[in-house]
């Protein structure tokens, strides 16, 4: 399984996040290999109206409908195709009560939560609230280039030993540095059920081939 | 001129953001009164392009393009067709310095700033930024019912007068509270350009009717 | 076990506070049952010297030593004599991964951490970080005269039962509403370790007749 | 007119946080330059009695007495003995409204407030709620090395020209950077009223020495 969170990059908002979703759900039939991404709230309805694949938002408020100016629900993404969201990534912590909030109401929703956390310890915790994934990160190696699952893969094999020890359904995903599929295989190898990415994929200078090479297509 | 915040209100969300924004649009365009929208992030694509009245966000985040998951800029919202946005509402308060990192980049862009204030202080504090509105909302009237302008004229007053002195080219918006005609006439008579509301309109049994009724249609 | 949470009420600051503290003192040696204080952070030092009960931080920023202008941390709050801290009380909530550093802190430096929830789920993902405590506290319940342990019984015995699954180390107190000796009572009979109170001594008339009948001296 | 930031540094902290002051009376007596430290929360009541110079508090809450856990208010430092406190620290923002409350809240106590900002635009804005002090720090050159007053000149003059156009009486520092005697001497030509530095002084190898050498006494 593979995530790619668009993030606020330029390459993965507005025309270019359409076209870059069109080839990840392209890629994802070819490969038979599972993809999702994660996109802007702007973009979030004009995606997930054009693609098969499951879009994701990257953050929602832990809010119900009321006076919230500026919030973004999970029954609002829900409204608009979104398949769940990513909570509490390392570039949009939240505090406990509320990643305990997001992951209830998605859950409620019939949604799909991907909680990302920054160790072992932090993923064993989220574990206890039963998101359908937790996606551990160590915030040293995102955006580095350096594989998570190269670098420090007993962070990968303990997050994921902790986590099923907790709650044996929760999915566990690893990310940070991940570009190369050598790094997407050994995660897979270390028990981790998928990767979270985004630079190595979406600023990419060919997004296609890097995302084809990941999946073992070339 | 009238703003309306839909919030995060379910009767300004989604298909009911879409009907009420044209609602807004039409009464506009009877009454000649300039009246505009701000709307949720997931709305906002598709309001911009269906209606020919001014579409604004209900907040930005401070920041670039980049690695900034979940968040949404100027640029963005340019993209799809905003206006501008309200900046620093009472329920998304903002730093100092995000606020002034906001309105230049709305500048530079070309956009419009609305930015909340709460008191005749922070009035004066803002109008040194140079926004192009500044909306003074006692946080104790907001969806009081209570209209500013009839409770507190003279944060009204006091509020336009400290905001032109430091920037002559700013215009001030009152709200909190406001939902009829006589408090939005009032409003005017005490110096500032215009409402902000919320609840009076998004909240209103009749929404049509409650909108014609501020602009003096009915 | 009795945690008393002097917050930053007026009767639980400066000499007030240490008066409280001596009271605390005096009543926890005359009745045998522990009890402890946890303090302001400019009252910590000279409350820390003057009782030979146990004295907390109600606060520690999740930081080291360095360039942050403002903080409290674990380190500093240790040199002045602190046993330990709470941690994410509902009045100053922490992100996830700052409880976790926060913990991992005061364990190293062989201090004590206890760390605040709101429900039955955060209580069981903060007992995955192993503190050395987890008070629950229903936030609705908080300064409400309405005991957790009446109220919502389920919530004590279920927050007990699922922190110990996770961490059968874990000691459980339980918060809110708590004034009266059998609301203390009922929470030890439910599973609790212990009670975190507040307003129900602090803000009482008479502070000490509130302590003495709270551990069965009147 | 010298304010030193201890921040969080090991060396401006406890002990040392207390023999520093001591330094800086003795330098600020000896000189006759006004030279005041702004300490650690659990630091101040032990240095505000113990030194004859100005002792500020390095942030304050904005709250009154009451139910806020871990909060440090104005009223609070009062009781202690600070002169003021340092409020918006670029490593410590907040929000505008809550910067208001501080500068009114301090005024009204008869303290001293010194807001710090990050550009001239939000110098000229905070100006507007008439503090005794704006410090600009442009956030790049904090910790630096680089001073302010050498690097951005221009800074310097347009922070002081628009705060003092929007309030005369209010007083200019600057800050980032600045270590040296020629830094310091290059502010006040610049129009400020006096400098704001950390590092420079609580990191430096003699502190004393550093210290002397900026008044001008070696």
């Amino acid at each position: 399984m593979i995530f790619i969170n668009f993030k606020a990059y330029k390459e993965g908002f507005g025309k270019n996040a359409l076209e870059l979703a069109k080839i990840a759900e392209e890629v994802a039939e070819r490969s038979g290999v599972y993809i999702a991404v994660a996109v802007n709230h702007l973009d979030l309805p004009v995606i997930a109206k054009s693609v098969r694949i499951d879009v994701f938002a990257q953050h929602i408020d832990a809010v119900e409908f009321g006076s919230y100016t500026g919030a973004v629900n999970a029954e609002m993404i829900k409204e608009y195709g979104a398949k769940g969201s990513l909570i509490n990534h390392s570039e949009r912590r939240l505090k406990l009560a509320d990643i305990d909030f997001c992951v209830s109401k998605l859950k409620k929703l019939g949604m799909i939560s991907i909680v990302c956390t920054n160790n072992v310890a932090t993923t064993a915790a989220v574990s206890a609230l039963k998101p359908d994934f937790v996606a551990v990160e160590p915030p040293e190696l995102i955006g580095s280039g350096i594989a998570v699952s190269k670098a420090e893969p007993e962070v990968v094999e303990r997050a994921v030993a902790s986590a099923k020890k907790i709650c044996k359904e929760v999915k566990v995903l690893c990310g940070a540095g991940i570009t190369k599929r050598e790094d997407y295989v050994r995660a897979l190898e270390l028990g981790a059920d998928g990767v979270l990415l985004a630079s190595g994929v979406v600023k990419a200078k060919d997004q296609k081939k890097a995302l084809e090479e990941l999946v073992g297509l070339s």
